[in-house]
């Protein structure tokens, strides 16, 4: 680490509220505010990309004017946007907003399954017709999930579920009997195998080429009667049009907080099919979400700024941060 | 206890399916099967009164057909429906279905603290009007909970919340520092003094004389903005005009299980108002409930034929089980 004070490139859209502690960054560092348009304009010579609008792929395009790049972070979970063949083949870190989303989204995983088993999606459109139609609802405490993804979201999530009373798996690259936090897990590359007797299927996976699509036809069909989906990830780990024919079947439903395209297209069936619940891609973005993310990425930029190594990297060729 | 078989007259409505193990009473006990209009000749001469219709109040117009009566059991788990003055002054033990019901609703109040700060009933309000609009949730872990009323069902409650991380406090007859599951209990009798610092204020108490319309307009003024009531109790513990009114205002919302007038009425503003979520007194009904309770008192039955306490008595004059 030279003395110079590093040059960071914020790369962010119009409309985006910007870093609350841009401030703090810019005593440790020079700032260089971009949008996708003048990200090309702004890398010759920055040393980090802090990726704040997360949806921006612009980094690929660009990438030919990033001569003195070796840092991109992230302020996401999932880094599956700004991968591409040449930052994977380079020597650049890439961190990830780590930690900051697992319980916001593993409690909002929780609301979707007690108002899956209580019942309270279809109690409200009763309400909306003024019908009072006593039905029975669930116990939650026994019924068995499986939460696919063994990252800090997904581990969280298992810890919350059994906290409930719920009995939960997980699902993984490594399968294992042993895990602190999902006991059994089980091989993610063999999904349907271990499908048959899954009342809650958690999708929470980050997206690569080896988990796209991973949730097929094929799987979603092993699934019993009346199971229902839950998608925190992405959008692309579900074959959407077989999950769409599923749940227009009625046989399953779902609470999907991603899809394969967002916004979802105006004439989209999961708008209207009952037995769908979209949200816009909100799980984990609780009161001061933006705020914590600036903290961290300040809290990290001051770690580089001293030659400290500022947080575990992304494995560019997995798409992740490997657990230990 | 003679030797003679007891009598037990078991008081439904049509409609109601039976108990599941009526065959197994009939083999211990005499059984005769009455509705409201029929009680009255049914109680001649018998011991036992199972109120399976627990909404039923037939026996106080009956009541002087009661000549051998010496135990009530109403499977339910508030017993203010079956209660009068002749009842409390006699000797007759009046039991409830104790337990039945305490996990069940826990996870259907949590279910709706969920909802609630996961904004899921404004996501459905949007997905139907096919709007994609992004907003911030609430964290839950940390969020405060206030549950009216010490019971099995209010304790149950206590113990599920802060297993999810909320702030949990408890309300009661006797104030305390210590109680195994709430903690702190503050003293019910002085609700508005406490009710200014909670995000989500849980109605669960009998419905005795003390507790009618404890949470008043008054009470109701002091809970801070944003305030979410959840009733499980019973309607009348709350003034049902003043709530509607500040949730007509915007300032709190509500989910009632319970209310005033079941079904509803067909005019009445909660059906629509925006911030209420009603539903047909089904918080406790898990799949299964009407063969759990009908298993209760079986066991119930079963004692008592053998001359073997029943199980804990009600308090007749404070209307529910006092707990140690």
């Amino acid at each position: 680490m030279s003395d110079r004070r590093p040059i960071v490139v914020l790369l962010t859209a119009d409309g985006v509220e910007p870093p609350a502690d841009l401030d703090a960054m810019a005593r440790i560092a020079e700032i260089r505010t971009a949008t996708d348009g003048t990200l090309a304009d702004a890398l010759p010579g920055a040393d980090v990309l802090l990726v704040w609008d997360i949806f921006s792929d612009a980094l690929s395009r660009a990438w030919h004017a990033a001569d003195a790049l070796r840092w991109v972070h992230v302020a996401a979970a999932g880094v599956d946007a700004i991968l591409f063949d040449g930052l994977r083949s380079s020597s650049v870190r890439v961190t990830n907003a780590r930690g900051v989303f697992d319980e916001p989204i593993a409690e909002y995983v929780l609301a979707c399954i007690l108002a899956h088993d209580k019942l309270l999606h279809e109690t409200e459109e009763f309400r909306r017709e003024e019908r009072w139609v006593h039905r029975e609802t669930r116990r939650v405490a026994g019924r068995r999930a499986l939460v696919v993804g063994t990252g800090g979201i997904g581990r969280a999530t298992a810890r919350l579920l059994r906290r409930v009373g719920l009995q939960v798996r997980g699902a993984g690259r490594r399968p294992r009997e042993d895990d602190p936090d999902f006991g059994v897990v089980v091989d993610s590359a063999d999904l349907a195998a271990h499908l048959t007797d899954v009342d809650h299927l958690v999708m929470v996976a980050p997206l690569t080429e080896t988990t796209r699509g991973m949730l097929g036809a094929g799987q979603l069909a092993t699934l019993p009667d009346g199971a229902h989906v839950v998608n925190v990830g992405r959008g692309a780990l579900v074959d959407q049009s077989a999950l769409t024919a599923e749940i227009a079947a009625g046989r399953l439903s779902a609470h999907l907080d991603v899809l394969d395209t967002e916004p979802l297209p105006a004439d989209d069936p999961l708008w209207t099919l009952p037995g769908a619940h979209i949200s816009p891609h909100m799980s984990g973005d609780v009161i001061g979400w933006r705020g914590t993310l600036s903290d961290q990425f300040l809290g990290m930029l001051t770690d580089y700024a001293a030659g400290r190594d500022p947080g575990p990297a992304v494995d560019k060729q997995r798409g992740y941060v490997p657990g230990r």
